[in-house]
């Protein structure tokens, strides 16, 4: 029965998403939404990524999170125009839906956004299903979670364009096998690049921009 | 609409949880339910309790994943028996429900268990609204993760009976404030036990298993 009434949710959503995608596409925006458990450091690459961005691409941000605006707060400081949803006034949701993006998007003038960022809900899962009408999903993994979530979360990254390898600095404080990491995200998603970064300490961090700046030009003057 | 159907799904669980309850009571079994973050160190944490507590407390385990048996396999090791659920069965489900566990349940001869410990799905959202029947809930934090966590997945932590603050031999390498941490944690639930350890190190496990047995003698011999 539960998953019947998961499959009507998700029809919903669908739809919802493919209006989202057409208004972005008629908008010339394009919409990055990244995902990762609680606590892989996405808001601090989020933070590094758009002062890097900025003036040229011109970005906004809708920040996911069951409670708090404290993430949006800190991100509000790069100067890009920050959403805060909370989803607990949508039940506790666990994800970001496409309703939600799009009511969230309104307070935007999408007219002079070409990168619109949306820091979903940390979660390794739900979030993985709901479709909100984006370009490309990326996912951020701490190093500090272990070498096994690609095999654990298959979905998460099976979806994804773009896995993040994040807290590198750690690195030589941890059993840890990066290269096992690595193989794992390659075994479910044969293909997808991964970058590996500090976000703290801003190692790697090039390469990745320059793959999403890339992203977004190509759809901003294909 | 979304949030009407989850409500749903929530009153056929408590109605299974309640079954479960009694099952367990009956059979003088405790029941504890882990939840946290992928990646916080569950497992390795699990295990060092495991072979604490055994064999004057008889604990079988309940693993709970999307996918994969990893964690199944390394708590194997500690001589309890242990039963893998992989929710992708069931569409992928981010948590473990009250019928899963049931059914999980059957393999077990509960007569001869005095501890059936759940390790939950690793999120910080969605299990938090399941009851699954048991005695007591606990959250493991890694101090990885930020000290803001309690105050942006306050349900998951208002639910629970005690909060584990793991990887505390990471301390040195982070720019993490502990007290912080667990003020946060006091926030939303005044006067909850708060244990800090390093399941790596076996660094403040034995005043949690302390506590745990307590707990469970408490039941089996009230």
């Amino acid at each position: 029965m539960e998953i019947k009434v998961v499959r009507k949710v998700l029809d919903v959503n669908n739809t919802m998403a493919e209006q989202n995608r057409k208004l972005f596409a008629d908008n010339k925006v394009f919409v990055l939404n990244v995902m990762s458990s609680p606590g892989s450091g996405k808001t601090t690459m989020l933070g590094k990524t758009i002062s890097r961005l900025m003036p040229e691409v011109r970005t906004a941000v809708i920040v996911g999170d069951v409670s708090t605006t404290n993430d949006a707060d800190r991100l509000a400081k790069t100067g890009a125009p920050v959403v805060q949803v909370n989803t607990d006034a949508f039940g506790g949701d666990c994800h970001l839906a496409a309703h939600v993006i799009a009511k969230a998007a309104e307070s935007f003038d999408l007219e002079d956004v070409d990168l619109l960022i949306v820091e979903n809900v940390g979660n390794l899962v739900c979030p993985a299903e709901f479709d909100i009408g984006e370009d490309v999903k990326v996912v951020v993994l701490s190093v500090t979670e272990g070498e096994d979530k690609p095999l654990k979360y298959p979905l998460m990254f099976r979806v994804c364009d773009a896995a993040i390898l994040n807290k590198i600095d750690l690195l030589p404080y941890l059993e840890y096998n990066k290269n096992e990491a690595v193989q794992n995200i390659s075994q479910i998603h044969p293909g997808i690049p991964v970058f590996e970064i500090s976000a703290r300490t801003d190692d790697g961090l090039e390469p990745w921009v320059t793959w999403l700046t890339e992203k977004v030009n190509h759809k901003l003057k294909p």
